[in-house]
């Protein structure tokens, strides 16, 4: 999930999607979603897509690449090597990616890729993965995040730590983007746009403080 | 409600204590909580503590001056001083300071004071302050915070704002320290320290993850 907020100061705000596909039906399905400078990731996913569409630049392209573990390595060099061009102050033009999807042959897998151009991979102890404004969010998933959810559940867990991100601080807003991939599809089809005024959104963050509110009641006060 | 895990690197951390009283009882109880670099706030304590002592500066301290007001002036010049005082890299040795209490006289006030010695004040719109690591425990602050709850349920809730940064970032650390301002008290008396092995905290902190679940559950979940 991905929100669509970018801002150059809270006097200038605007949405734009920082989700992606790059997929051949029945073949491979990838997804990136970006954060951080939007000029930045903009030009990586400019120049990820004229690498798979140029002839002389197709076999070092994304729907080229044989394993997900290369498909991470190619965005991670684009990714630093995009940064660095900017000189040294290129802090400020700083991002990061996530990246994830399935190659046929191999395994669905999800890589977290660093403005310095190196990624790590999604395992079973560190069963989730942010980029951007991540803080406000990560606790809920620290707490309720299970394995065995459903996909409704984790949705609605995602729409929650989402919600939690976007009443604390003005660089995170609606619209989200959702994509859910199913193991072995190899098909970016199942995605979504929730939208501001979406009625099962809306439902979710008006009630999750009053949920909370139950919660905290549930458990003994502090007194001394 | 201040932590006391201080850092320079996950390889070398410690406990000190963050907050620290300045009181006449019967007269003023100020009570202060640091944020930042430690050296920093160290000299800031100390600065402030030699200046209610030493006879020449007496009149310049904390215990002499007539309003909160004046309080939160001279914390933020002498912070202001201490910070500039480090030379252009300045931001390395920032740090930020909330100080409450009341002088007899006037009214019971919090401020937020920032780096460069500037501050602000409490108001009914905004009832809580935060400093330091701040991200992680606002988003429960922001949905469950009432200006009716008792003072149990107040610590309540702070000890599971801060129990949710505990579990997601390594530089916030128990013991925590507590103090309690009654108005019109002018005593600083009412404070706690509470150890990691606190059995109300305990409590709070493990069925805090099922409450929340709970909580989640109680939500209708998203499809498409």
């Amino acid at each position: 999930m991905s929100d669509t907020r970018t801002n150059a100061g809270v006097d200038n705000f605007s949405t734009t999607r920082k989700m992606f596909n790059f997929s051949v039906p029945g073949e491979r399905a990838i997804t990136l979603m970006t954060a951080g400078n939007l000029a930045t990731t903009q030009a990586l996913i400019s120049l990820l897509r004229e690498r798979c569409e140029t002839s002389e630049d197709r076999k070092s392209g994304i729907l080229s690449q044989p394993t997900m573990f290369q498909v991470a390595s190619l965005v991670g060099d684009t990714l630093k090597e995009l940064i660095t061009s900017r000189g040294p102050s290129s802090g400020t033009f700083s991002a990061s990616v996530i990246v994830g999807g399935q190659i046929k042959g191999g395994p669905p897998t999800i890589f977290m890729i660093y403005p310095e151009g190196n990624f790590i991979e999604l395992t079973d102890d560190a069963p989730f993965l942010q980029i951007g404004e991540t803080k406000y969010g990560k606790p809920i998933l620290v707490r309720a995040f299970d394995d065995d959810m459903s996909y409704e559940d984790v949705l609605k867990l995602l729409l929650v730590s989402f919600a939690s991100t976007v009443k604390s601080n003005l660089s995170v807003g609606l619209p989200f983007d959702v994509q859910i991939y199913e193991n072995d599809t190899f098909t970016t089809d199942r995605a979504a746009r929730i939208e501001a005024d979406d009625p099962v959104f809306c439902t979710i963050s008006d009630r999750w403080g009053d949920a909370l509110k139950s919660a905290l009641n549930s458990l003994p006060g502090y007194k001394f």
